[in-house]
């Protein structure tokens, strides 16, 4: 009774959702790999007994030896790949981005829509991460108050030299946007960035940027992204709400007193601080998808996540404070 | 490529190791169950298609369909059908107690011997908790220096009225006494224990207990058993090394502030503490049977297990220092 | 050898202040008071043996019976008082503000200067707090490499109804605002505004304000400023460097596991959090006062403090970010 | 209106207190000293204007410009001084050990009964602890139910060469003695302890030493004494109740994460851990002199201290459990 899984894209992200896969969760095969180096999909093929190579990703999706799909590709073709999941019927788990364009994203969800029910997962892990489900059961219980600021942080000890402020938002600030919207269950209004002082370890990065972000209710955001800090991949997040405050707490398993300090280790990378939320991300799609369902994140917030990240980029550019303009919400999508 | 798995004993705590066996770990089949009531075993395999039931254990581990055994079954059993398994040549992994009497846990160590190579696993699963790992990381590392003083505590709110005394050591504090070792890396040469004041909560039990082990090396070990304490399901252990301390952190995933007072959750059961330890207590084995190997806690600790819990038992009867006899440490279980 | 102290206005902190001279510190003796309720420094003056009355601030400051001056009248009296102090060459501690208009700040300056020593200190207590003390040693060790962004929240349980959004800024982010000079040893150039959804608690206050000011060197400075957030009196601080972060930790003297939760006091008022920084700052003006010397918290802190609380007013009412714009430094209120 | 103290032994910790009692406290004048070093009186008296130089302790408390007594000498004189101060009917302030036998401790008792109030404050300065005060609030406010265990320990970085077993528990863990009588409001009826491994940084010194302590009503008492810890001067304490536990939180004023940690400062020595209760101890004193009153640690406590550190070191040669039996416990000290 397993889902029979084919991958798209199978570099290092794809690779390590194999192994998740494989080797962790209960339930699935992988049965189908493709790759836009087709060598490499078949020296992967080849460690999982029993999995066919395809030439094309449309090939992958079309095959009746596959249930479901996980889109790992390079980000550019992730929409292709979702629209032709979708025209087969069949639940895409899609790291994100959904698309590299509100034109696309938007295309996706109106073939969802078509298509009467969900199919779509998009990758934002940090919706399982326990730290996040617990905060967010905390603003629901009404322990806080009415969230009225929701101050996020990502830190990570270090970026390549090929790193861009755009990317700062595109590909790190928009989790914090997702984990936004998901606690705050509200949808943003504006967006605008400040670049602080450079961290010299950056080069002439803008690193840290500062983004606030403005909700429809009034609620304020703010993310910190600081992308060479070196001491950790340090993920903070704030709630401050109208009778008190809910934050994430460390991770560290143990406290060590050593050398005039107690201490307890800060995780230096996403696997080590967000392995365990892909892992309940992924068993969470699969569980779904054998029953024929998606339930996650989903084409809406990948939408959102693109629209926002757009209106930074342009924020950046401007020194201005950017409207962001949504579509209308469609059925699907709602009290999700 | 799946571990096909038979399960011996479907009550509460082998139903939930089938459930983990087929919704949560990887590579793991239950192909057939038995238990001592036959119709609550036939209710259980109808959830599980293609389970198949046997009248009894005996028959179960000599199918040819069951690769690997668990035993859940009640304690006293744990012995017969540890040694039918070793018998038939197949790893298992068995609840603790591996067997309530120092005899029975010899036979098993000797089975296991003349076999010739690892087949029992015993469930001490909290040397597969991240936390305990790290500990024992921390200690290896020598960051603390040399270990002189090993603090445990183990505390739940409430025991039912059928909770006695002794349990509080053969049930409770065994998992401290076998953590004690592991982290350690010795072996127990005497116990006490002294009873302080009562808590009223727990009626005419002697709770908490407070259990003193001094260990070959000269490391002493102190385990507070406190069994109706009403705030939580809290584990505590701190080691007191020659240099520095380390100690088990918390593991509250959130921290709120609220009228006048910041806080964390405390655990409030076992399942809320130690159930990804169980997971990952079972995968290891999991992986490691599929290799023919067995690698996790082994008869040798079952049996010091045993052997310590019943010099508890005379400490309290007595009130004296008890010492703890070993025999000798076949070579199959050094250097694991 | 004790100094001999003034206090004008002996309403509330006044008296307070009269009470740490008196019973807290070490090295004073209060010997003239006066109040513009003259029966009220009446009342006050017959619990101190031997402190005399005076009809009036200047007539206080005049009395050669005086050595330094407390001020702790009414704000827009402030700098009557400090001009009068300095005139007369005596120490004087004056509470926040230091004036209520730059005018006034500024010809406090001039007046200092031309005398030509430090005369005065202001209460910016914080500056004593053993918390912002180590953040500050903290940062100046180099361990978290240069400072890049300052997130400093200010929270209080409630505040009257007369409270208005203007005091949000004046009388309570100010201490923020000197706090963010202090550790960042930098001045401001600008700041602007933002108002979050309003706690409902606060009526139509708006509550929180979100405060930011940038600094000459690019520093960003983030001010929450909570005034209704029932929870606690919650002062807290992080600096963001180049390579780690420091932040405030909590204050609480014990942690009490109760009801699934441990918890740790938050303070519930300003003299719970910061009464020890009151005494330090004290102490510190005596014994600097009986050698002649001011060194704490200066004239020139007070005026800039009062320059960007104007122009924080102006950006709550513009919705701009507003220009602050600082006279020259006088040489006497450099490398302090 | 200030106490006019006189200072019996002025080496490092009488000049400390000195220093205490001139530029901390209020309400204090140092008008004596005296030593058994005439010219270390002499020299210190110099720095104290107006201080008289006394040839013997004796004189000095028959003086009449003394009002009240702070012997610090060394141990084995206290209770010469104490007495003649009680037969002088002034108050007297004796750093502990109140005497060196219990004989002596109970002459100081008879004397001061006969006296008929009390005039003796011994040094446990513990009790006036902002951490521990709170630690006994919380005992008493019922939130923890009735106290059943309490885990004291102290370590510190290194002892000199000269330091014995003896040591350990006559001078270091009659504070943690102290302290558990005053928390758990009972008095203790045994006393035994154990010698884990050796610390190898203490040479042959029996380090740590594991004292166990029962009291009359049943609670148990465990000391941990370590002095060669390295890491820090860290005492930590913990009671365990019948429905909570309670323990002293750490007092470091930042968090600093750097390198992969987050960290907070551990004390090094007691002037950073209990320098402010040092002084609250005093003030607290001085203020109850003042009014002829004498409030702190009583020559019972000093007694009892006595009285269970000498069967400590009995339980140490013997290996034993050695009870404690005290004399009856005087009016006078009852309900303190």
């Amino acid at each position: 009774m397993s889902v029979h899984v084919g991958v798209i894209g199978v570099g290092m992200i794809g690779q390590d959702h194999i192994r998740r896969l494989t080797k962790v969760l209960s339930g699935a095969e992988v049965v189908a790999v493709s790759d836009v180096d087709l060598s490499q999909a078949e020296r992967v093929a080849k460690e999982l007994s029993g999995a066919r190579v395809f030439a094309t990703g449309e090939e992958l999706i079309a095959s009746k030896s596959v249930d479901a799909v996980v889109v790992t590709s390079w980000g550019l073709t992730h929409a292709t790949y979702v629209l032709a999941a979708i025209a087969a019927g069949k639940p895409v788990f899609c790291e994100k981005p959904l698309a590299t364009t509100q034109g696309d994203c938007s295309r996706v969800i109106d073939a969802e829509v078509a298509h009467g029910r969900r199919l779509v997962q998009v990758g934002f892990m940090r919706r399982f991460d326990a730290h996040y489900v617990a905060l967010k059961a905390t603003i629901t219980s009404g322990a806080i108050g009415a969230p009225l600021i929701f101050n996020s942080a990502h830190r990570n000890p270090s970026v390549p030299a090929s790193y861009t402020s755009e990317m700062a938002l595109v590909d790190t600030a928009v989790h914090d946007i997702d984990t936004a919207r998901f606690l705050l269950d509200d949808e943003p209004v504006a967006v605008s960035v400040k670049s602080p002082r450079r961290n010299s370890r950056g080069g002439a990065l803008s690193d840290p940027l500062f983004t606030l972000m403005e909700m429809r209710g009034g609620a304020l955001v703010t993310i910190e992204t600081s992308v060479n800090i070196a001491y950790g991949y340090d993920i903070r997040g704030e709630i401050v709400g109208e009778t008190g405050v809910a934050s994430l707490a460390e991770s560290n398993p143990i406290i060590v007193k050593s050398a005039s300090t107690f201490s307890g280790r800060v995780p230096m990378d996403w696997k080590e601080r967000f392995g365990r939320a892909f892992d309940v991300e992924v068993q969470a799609w699969l569980i779904a998808a054998a029953r024929g369902e998606v339930t996650g994140p989903s084409a809406w917030d990948g939408y959102v996540a693109t629209v926002v990240t757009d209106a930074g980029v342009r924020a950046i550019q401007s020194g201005e404070r950017v409207p962001v303009t949504l579509r209308e919400q469609p059925a699907l999508y709602r009290a999700s």
